[in-house]
C-alpha cells in the first residue's frame, strides 16, 4: 500500500526538507525543522498524490487513507498526551494548504480545528481564560464555515458587527466571555438556518472536512487562472499540513517571540528577538503590546525585562537553537517560537531578510567564521539589493508624509522646490536652490532642467519613459508615472488625488527606489560603501566571465563608471551631446538647410565640439573599449513643438514662423518609434554620419599621436534591418576613417559593428554579421518591437498586465526570455555562425537588471552595459551566472 | 585547352539556349535562335570563365583566348563576306556584355566597332550614303571615347553642339555629311588631346579594347554595389558578344522592323507588325517616319504599302519563321529582324509583352491548338496582370494630361469634382454628383467619405496607408501619397508642383493602376470578363491547394467577393461598423462613460446593430467559413481630433468642451500602433468583446434556428502578444457563446483563434496554439513590427530603400520572406507542433499578392485572405504555386 501520510514529532519524522514535491514546501520545512531535532508541534503532512489520485479518482481519495490519518493521529495524541474531541485535554490542530510553491486562490489555514462545545471546556480548564476560549471558539467557527463550508463571510461577521453595537463594544476585544459564547451559539444557529445542516460537532469530521475543503481548493477558479498564468501543471497538486496547536497565551508560564540569529538591519553577529509574556504570534506583530528584548545583547535604557532573565530555561535552549540552525543552514535565521506551559515549540524558521548593509555583512563574516566559502557569500547577496547602498536615501527614522505613489524609476532620494519647467530648474540652480523638476513628461529639451534639478517627478510614462532612462544614465532620483497627480502648468501646481495642492517653491521629497513622493523635506543618509562591499566585490570579479561596461555619454559619467568598476563603454549616445549649448542652434540649422551644402555647413560647426566630446570620453576611459552609436532619433526631437517655442526659435534664428512651422509639420510622424531614425537618417543624409565618424577618428587619432594612447574605437549603426543599409553605411565609414588615418599618419584600429534592436535584424543576423565586428543588443527597443509595444503608451495597461499575472514581469524591467530572449538567441547563433570571433554586448536598460544579465550571460555575451550606478549589480549579477551553473 | 569562344552562324552553332552559365543570357539566347535556324547575323561570345580567369590571373586574360578570337574572327568574316578593316567589304560589329542576369553599372553596348578613315569608305560605298556612314562614324567615336577610353561625354557632345550652332542646325539630321566628316576629325583630335594618345584606327585593337572594357566594367563600384545589394556573387562573372553589325538603311532593298507573333494587344492569332523600308530600328521606334504594316491581316483606309507586298521573298521567310518560333517558343514572340540588300536577319526574339486580355486569350487558344496543356497556359498569365481586368479603366485611346503623380494605391480609374471633406463627398454624392475625395490624409473619421467619393487622392501614406487599404477594400480607385501635391483645406484648392491650382468643383481624373492625377474627365471602359477568363479560372480551380478567402465587411462587400470565387471571409473588420450613422454616437458614448455601467449602456446599444451585420453577412456566404476580427483599433480613433470637431461632438452629445478635449488628450498616444488597442482593450474593456461575441453568435444562433443555415463562426482576437491574453480572452468568449447557445436552444460550433501579428506571438506559437484554433497572420503589422517601420511614416524613405536596391521590393506589397516570412515559418511549425490541426491562413494585404500567395502555399498554410478585387489573382497564384513545383 502506498504511503500517503508522513509523521513528523519530536525525535521522529518520516520526511525531509528534499521531499518538497511530495509534501509541499511547508510540509517539507516542518519534516527538516523536525529532523535537525527542532521541537517543532508535532503533526503529520497528506502528501501531494492524494491530491493527484483524489482528482484521477472522480474526487475520491485513495484507498487506506482514512487507516493512515487515524494512526497518524493517534501517533499526534500520544506524543501531545492531548485527544482528540476529549473535553479535559483536547486536542487542537491547524490544517493548511501546501503546493510545492505558494499559491494565491487555496484554501489558506484553519486554526482551531477540534473545537467544540465540549472541548472549549477543556480549554477553559487549562488557560483559566473562558474569553480566550470563546474567542478561539467563535473564530474557528467563522473560518471553518467560510472556507470549508464555503458560507458568505459576511453573514457571521453581521452577527459579530450586530453584537458589538448591542453592547456598545467599539473593538472586539470590548466583548466579554459572556458576549462571545453567546456569539458561538449564535453563529452555530444561522449555519444551520443558512446550510440546512448543524456544524460539525464532531472534530474527525472537522477534520476530514478541513481536508477535503484544502484539496477542493486545487480545483478552484482562481487557482486554476493562477496556474494558467504561472504555467504549473494540475499534476503538481498540493499537500495537506496537521499540526497541534500550541498557545503561547495560556497563563504567565506561556510566551510568544520573533528573532533573528543576527542582526538583519546591520548584520551584527549577535541574537537579535522581542518576546512577549502571555501572547499569541500576532500580538507581537500587532504592536498592541509593546515586546521585550529576548536579551541584554544591546541593552537600552528603558526596555523591559528580557526573556533571559524572565525564562532563562527557555532561553538557554533558544539560544542553542540559533547555533543548531546557524550551523545546520549555514545562513542568517528568522524564527518563530512559542512557549506553552514552560515548553519552548518552534514554529517556524526560515532564512531572514536583511538589508543590503546586513547581507553584506553577514555573507563576509560567515567566510571569516568558516561557515561558508567564497561563492556561497556572493550568492548570498541579491544584487538588485546593491542597489540600496548606491545612493543616498531617507533616514528610515524620519517620519514622511506620503501624498503620492508612483514608479521606482530611478532610485536614490532628494528633496527641492518644485519647478514646473526646465529652464526655470536651470535659473534656480545658478542661485542655488535645489528644486524638484515637474512636469508631465519629459522631453530631450527638458535635459538641462534635468541635470539641475535634484530629482524629477513626472505624471506620465514607464519605467523606461524618456525621464527615467536619462534620470536612471544621470544616477539621479526620479518617480515617474505617478498617475494620480494632476499638473497644471499654467496655474503652476500640482494637485494629488487626496486634492493637496502643492505650488510652485513648495518643497518635496522624492523617494525613487520606492516610488514615493513626499510633503516638505525628509532627511536622508548618504551612502557607505564598507569595506566588506568593497571585499565581497573582490571575490565577484574572481569568477564572472561576463564583462560590464556602462552607458555613458559624458566624462563625469564615464568617471563614475569607472569607480563602479566598469571595463568599457558599452553606449555612448551622440544625441545627448546635441542638444547641450549652441550645439542645438547648429544642430536645427542643418535640419533647417535645404540643401546638401547648408548641412555639410551647419555639421561643419558641430565637428569640433563632437571630437572634443569623444577626446574627454577616451582620456576618462584610458584605452578601455567605448562602443559609439551614431545618431539615432528622429529629427523632429530637435525641433520644438509648442507654437510658443516655434515662434520664439524662429525669431531667434531669423526664420519665419510659417516656415519653421511648416517644417515642424513636415517631419511629423505618427509613429515616432517606427519611423525616420537611426540609420535611416544616416542612408538619407549620410553627412551627417560622416561628420561623426570624422569627429571620433580625429579624437581617435589626436590622442594616439599626442598622447601615446592606445584606442579601438568601435563605431555603432543604429536600428539596422537590414544588411543592405549597413553595407552602405560601413563602406562610408570606412572610407571618412581611413582619410582621417591617413591625414593624421598615424595607426588606428577601429571596430564597425551594429545594434541588433529590431526583430528583423536577429532574423537575419547571419547577413547582418557579414557586414558588422559586433552586435549590440537595443534590448528597449528590441522589446518594444517584439511585442509591439510602445514603452511610452503602455503605462495604460502594463501595470495590470504585471499585476494580473498576464506577465510575469515587465519586460522593459527584465528581459522577457521566451520572446525577446528567443530573437536573441537567434541573433547569437546566426551571427557567430557568420563571424565566430563576432563582439556580442546588450546596451539596453536591461543589463543592469540581475535576471537579465543572468541571462545574458547564459546566452554566452561578451559583456553587459548597464547606467553607472548599476555597473556593481550587473557585475555580482554576473557573478551569480557562473555560480548558478556549478 | 579551355574553351573560351563560341561561335554561332547560319546553320553552325557551338553554343545552346541552355548555356546561360557560361554564355550570359544574351550569348544564350543568340545560340539558341542560331540553332534553331533563324537567319542570326553571327558572332561570337566570349565566356563568363574569360572573366573568372581575368579576376584571378591579376587582370590577365588566359592563355589561348587570343588566338581563340583570331578564329572566331576568321569564321565571321568567312561567313559574313566581309573583312575586318577592309576598306572594300568592311566587317562591322557590336561588342556587348551579357552575365546572367541583366545588371545596371555596367558597360552596355559599342556599336559599329571596325570604323576608320578607310573602312568608312567602304561604308560610303555600299550605301551610296556619306551622311549615314559619317554619323555612323562619329557616333561611333563618342560612344568609344566614353564607355571604352573613359572620357568625360561631356566633352565630345560640346563640340557636336557647338557644330550645330555654327551651322545653324537645330537638329543632329540637319548637319550635312560634310559637317559630320569635320567632326570626326574635330572628335578624333580632341581624344588625342584630352588623353594623350590617338583615337585607335586598328579594329583589332578596337575589339581589344571593347572586350576590355566590359570585363573591366564588372568590377565598376555601381556593378558592385548592385550586386551586394542583389546577392550576385562576383565569381559569376560576364560574358561578351561580338557580333556582325547589319544595316537595314543601306539602301530600298534594305529595312528594318519589329512584329509579334500574335497580336499583343487582342491576343488574335495573325501575324503583327511594322517595318520601315531603309530604315535603321531606331526609326520605328522613334516614330520619325510612319511605319508600315507588314501584311494586310487588318489592313484599314490609308496604310501604307505592306512588307508582303513590297517584299513578297522576305516576307514569305519571315512567316515561316514566325511558324517556326511558335512551335519551337510555344508561346507568342516578339521579334526584331533587318533586311540588308535583300537578305533577311533576325535580330531579337523574345516572349512578347501582352494586355491580361491577350495573354488570357493567347493562352486558352494556344491550349486549343495542342500548342500547350492547361498547367502551361496557367503559367503563362501573370497573376498581377488580371488586376486590368478588375476595374475600370482609362480609354488607352484617350488623350490625358497628367498633371501629377503619386502611388497606384487602389486600381481602377475614376472622375470627378473635386472635393476636400468627407461631409461635402455624402452631400454631394446625395445630389448626384460624382465626386473625387482630396485628403493629405484619409482617417477612419473619412470612411462615409470615401464610400460617396468615386475615388481618392491623397498627399501622404503609402500603399498601405489607411486611404489604400480601406479604397483597396471597397474596390475603388485610389492615388496615394502624392507629395508634390499642395493641399489648401482653407482656400479649397490643391496646386500642383507645375503650379496648376485646381479649385473645389473643377473635374480630375484618377487612374489608380498607374497613381496619376489628370485634368478634366477622360473617357473609361468597362471591364469585359471574357468567356476564356472563365475558361482559364476554371482550369485554375482544379490545380491550386490552398484556399482563397475575402476581406470583407459589409455584405455587399461579401457577394461581389464570392462572384469572384472566394472561398469564405479571412477577415471581416468590426470597427468599421462602427463608424456608420449612428453607431459612432453609441461608440463615443461608451468611450466617455465614467463608468463599467455606462458603458454596458452603450453598448447595449450597439449589440442589436453588429448583430444585424452579422446576420447579413452570413446570409450572403452562405454557410462558407467567416472570421470575424474583434474590435482594433485604439479607442480615440473614433474621437475627433481637432478642436473644432470636438467643439462639434461635444455640443452634440451635450459634454462640455474641456471634458471631451481632455478625454481626447487622455487617449492620445506617442505610438498608437505600438498602443492600448486590439485585444489589450479586450483585457481593459472585457464588455466590449463580449458585446461582439453576442452579436456574432446571436446572429449565427437565430439563422441556424430559422433558416436552416449551417454556421461555423470563427472569432478571432487581434493583437495577441503573450499566451495568457489569449487565454483570458478565449474563457470569455467561450462563456458568453456557451450562454447564447444554450439560450437559443441550438447546436452551433465556433472556432477561437488569433491574428499573428506580433513577432513575439510568431516566436511563441506552440504556446499560443494551445489557445487558438486558427492563426491568422495579419502580415500587415507583422511587417511593421519585424522592421521596427511605421507604414504610415515610412514614405520619407522607403521609396528610396526600394528605388536603391537597399531593399528589393516594398515589404508591404510583397512578403519579406527573409524575414517576415522567417517569423511565419517558426509560427507555422510551433502552432503545428503544439496543435497539428491548427488551421493556418492570412489576412493582411499580401494575401492579394502574387509572389506572396505562393510563399504562403510554400508554407502550407490552408487559405489566403484579400479584398475582393483581388480574389482571381489570388486563386491564379495559388495555381502558379502548385505548377511551379512541378
Amino acid at each position: 500500500m502506498a504511503k500517503y501520510v508522513y509523521f513528523f514529532a519530536d525525535g521522529q519524522t518520516e520526511g525531509s526538507g528534499q521531499m518538497r514535491n511530495l509534501l509541499g514546501g511547508k510540509g517539507a520545512n516542518l519534516a527538516e525543522m523536525t529532523s535537525i531535532g527542532l521541537p517543532v508541534p508535532a503533526g503529520f503532512t497528506l502528501t501531494t498524490d492524494v491530491c493527484t489520485e483524489f482528482y484521477k479518482n472522480n474526487r475520491h481519495y485513495p484507498e487506506g487513507l482514512t487507516d493512515q490519518v487515524k494512526d497518524a493521529l493517534g501517533k499526534l495524541e500520544a506524543q501531545m498526551g492531548k485527544k482528540f474531541g476529549d473535553p479535559k485535554q483536547p486536542l487542537l490542530v491547524s490544517v493548511r494548504s501546501g503546493a510545492r510553491a505558494s499559491m494565491p486562490g487555496m484554501m489558506d489555514t484553519v486554526l482551531n480545528l477540534g473545537l467544540n462545545d465540549q472541548t472549549v471546556q477543556g480549554i477553559i480548564d487549562q488557560s483559566g481564560d473562558p474569553r480566550f476560549a470563546y474567542d478561539s471558539y467563535r473564530r474557528f467557527i467563522q473560518m471553518y464555515a467560510n472556507v470549508v463550508l464555503e458560507m458568505e463571510g459576511e453573514i457571521l461577521e453581521q452577527l459579530l458587527e450586530q453584537m458589538k453595537e448591542e453592547r456598545g463594544a467599539k473593538l472586539d476585544t470590548d466583548l466579554t466571555a459572556g458576549d462571545l459564547h453567546q456569539l458561538v451559539n449564535l453563529f452555530k444557529k444561522r449555519v444551520q438556518a443558512e446550510l440546512g445542516q448543524a456544524f460539525p460537532e464532531d472534530p474527525e469530521e472537522q477534520l476530514w472536512g478541513a481536508i477535503g475543503a484544502v484539496f477542493g481548493s486545487w480545483m478552484n477558479p482562481r487557482a486554476i487562472t493562477y496556474r494558467k498564468l504561472n504555467d504549473i501543471p494540475a499534476e503538481w497538486g498540493t499537500a495537506v499540513n496537521v499540526q497541534a496547536m500550541v498557545f503561547g497565551n495560556m497563563g504567565d508560564d506561556c510566551a510568544t517571540g520573533v528573532a533573528f540569529t543576527r542582526d538583519p538591519s546591520t548584520g551584527e553577529n549577535y541574537f537579535y528577538g522581542e518576546y512577549l509574556v502571555n501572547a499569541q504570534g500576532e500580538d507581537v506583530v500587532a504592536g498592541i503590546r509593546t515586546p521585550q528584548p529576548i536579551n541584554k545583547a544591546k541593552y537600552q535604557q528603558g526596555d523591559l525585562p528580557a526573556m533571559e532573565d524572565v525564562m532563562p530555561e527557555c532561553y538557554g535552549q533558544l539560544a542553542k537553537i540559533r547555533e543548531t540552525l546557524e550551523k545546520h543552514y549555514r545562513d542568517m535565521q528568522d524564527i518563530e517560537f512559542t512557549i506553552e506551559k514552560g515548553k519552548l515549540y518552534m514554529l517556524q524558521t526560515r532564512g531572514g531578510k536583511r538589508t543590503a548593509h546586513a547581507a553584506i555583512r553577514i555573507a563576509v563574516e560567515m567566510v571569516k567564521e568558516g561557515l561558508i566559502n567564497e561563492k556561497e557569500a556572493i550568492l548570498r547577496v541579491e544584487p538588485d539589493q546593491l542597489d540600496q547602498l548606491l545612493h543616498p536615501s531617507l533616514d528610515p527614522k524620519a517620519k514622511k508624509q506620503v501624498i503620492a505613489k508612483g514608479l521606482p524609476a530611478s532610485p536614490g532620494a532628494a528633496s527641492g522646490k518644485v519647478v514646473f519647467n526646465a529652464d526655470e530648474a536651470e535659473e534656480q540652480a545658478r542661485l542655488k536652490q535645489k528644486v524638484i523638476l515637474v512636469r508631465i513628461e519629459t522631453s530631450p529639451e527638458d535635459i538641462h532642467g534635468m541635470h539641475a534639478a535634484q530629482g524629477i517627478l513626472t505624471a506620465r510614462g514607464g519605467m523606461t519613459s524618456h525621464a527615467a532612462v536619462v534620470a536612471r544614465g544621470m544616477g539621479k532620483c526620479c518617480v515617474a508615472g505617478c498617475g494620480a497627480l494632476r499638473i497644471d502648468y499654467e496655474k503652476q501646481q500640482l494637485t494629488t488625488a487626496a486634492g493637496l495642492v502643492i505650488k510652485k517653491g513648495q518643497v518635496i521629497t522624492l523617494d525613487g527606489s520606492a516610488g514615493e513622493v513626499i510633503q516638505g523635506d525628509v532627511p536622508k543618509v548618504q551612502p557607505e560603501v564598507s569595506g566588506d562591499f568593497a571585499t565581497l566585490m573582490s571575490w565577484v570579479d574572481k569568477f564572472r566571465r561576463l564583462k560590464v561596461r556602462t552607458n555613458a555619454d559624458t566624462p563625469k559619467d564615464s568617471k563614475v563608471a569607472r569607480e563602479f568598476g566598469a571595463e568599457g563603454i558599452g553606449l555612448c549616445r551622440t544625441e545627448h551631446m546635441f542638444f547641450e549649448g549652441e550645439r542645438i542652434q547648429a544642430v536645427r540649422e542643418m535640419i533647417l538647410a535645404a540643401n546638401l551644402d547648408g548641412r555639410k555647413k551647419a555639421l561643419a560647426k558641430i565637428l569640433p565640439m563632437q571630437k572634443g566630446d569623444f577626446i574627454g570620453i577616451f582620456r576618462e576611459m584610458k584605452g578601455l573599449p567605448v562602443t559609439i552609436r551614431l545618431l539615432d532619433p528622429p529629427l523632429h526631437e530637435f525641433l520644438p513643438q509648442t507654437d510658443d517655442d516655434i515662434a520664439e526659435l524662429a525669431s531667434s534664428i531669423g526664420v519665419g514662423f510659417s516656415v519653421l512651422k511648416e517644417k515642424v509639420e513636415e517631419l511629423h510622424e505618427f509613429n515616432p518609434m517606427l519611423g525616420h531614425r537611426g540609420c535611416r537618417l544616416g542612408i538619407t543624409y549620410p553627412e551627417v554620419y560622416d561628420m561623426q565618424v570624422q569627429a571620433i577618428m580625429e579624437a581617435a587619432c589626436e590622442l594616439v599621436k599626442n598622447q601615446g594612447f592606445q584606442i579601438v574605437p568601435e563605431i555603432m549603426i543604429p536600428l539596422v534591418g537590414h544588411v543592405n543599409e549597413l553595407a552602405i553605411l560601413r563602406e562610408n565609414a570606412v572610407q571618412v576613417s581611413e582619410r582621417v588615418i591617413e591625414d593624421y599618419g598615424v595607426k588606428v584600429e577601429y571596430l564597425i559593428g551594429t545594434m541588433i534592436e529590431l526583430p528583423r535584424a536577429a532574423l537575419t543576423a547571419d547577413e547582418i554579421a557579414r557586414e558588422a565586428e559586433f552586435f549590440s543588443y537595443g534590448t528597449n527597443d528590441l522589446t518594444q518591437t517584439t511585442f509591439g509595444l510602445s514603452r511610452d503608451d503602455a503605462g495604460r495597461f502594463l501595470p495590470d498586465y504585471v499585476e494580473s499575472g498576464i506577465l510575469p514581469r515587465d519586460p522593459f524591467v527584465a528581459i522577457d526570455q521566451s520572446g525577446v530572449g528567443q530573437l536573441m538567441q537567434i541573433g547569437c547563433e546566426k551571427g557567430r555562425q557568420a563571424r565566430p570571433e563576432i563582439k556580442l554586448g546588450i546596451c539596453g536598460e536591461h543589463g543592469g537588471e540581475p535576471s537579465s544579465v543572468i541571462f545574458c550571460h547564459k546566452l554566452g555575451l561578451d559583456y553587459v552595459s548597464c547606467s553607472p550606478y548599476r555597473v556593481p549589480i550587473a557585475r555580482l549579477a554576473a557573478a551569480h551566472a557562473v555560480l548558478q551553473e556549478e
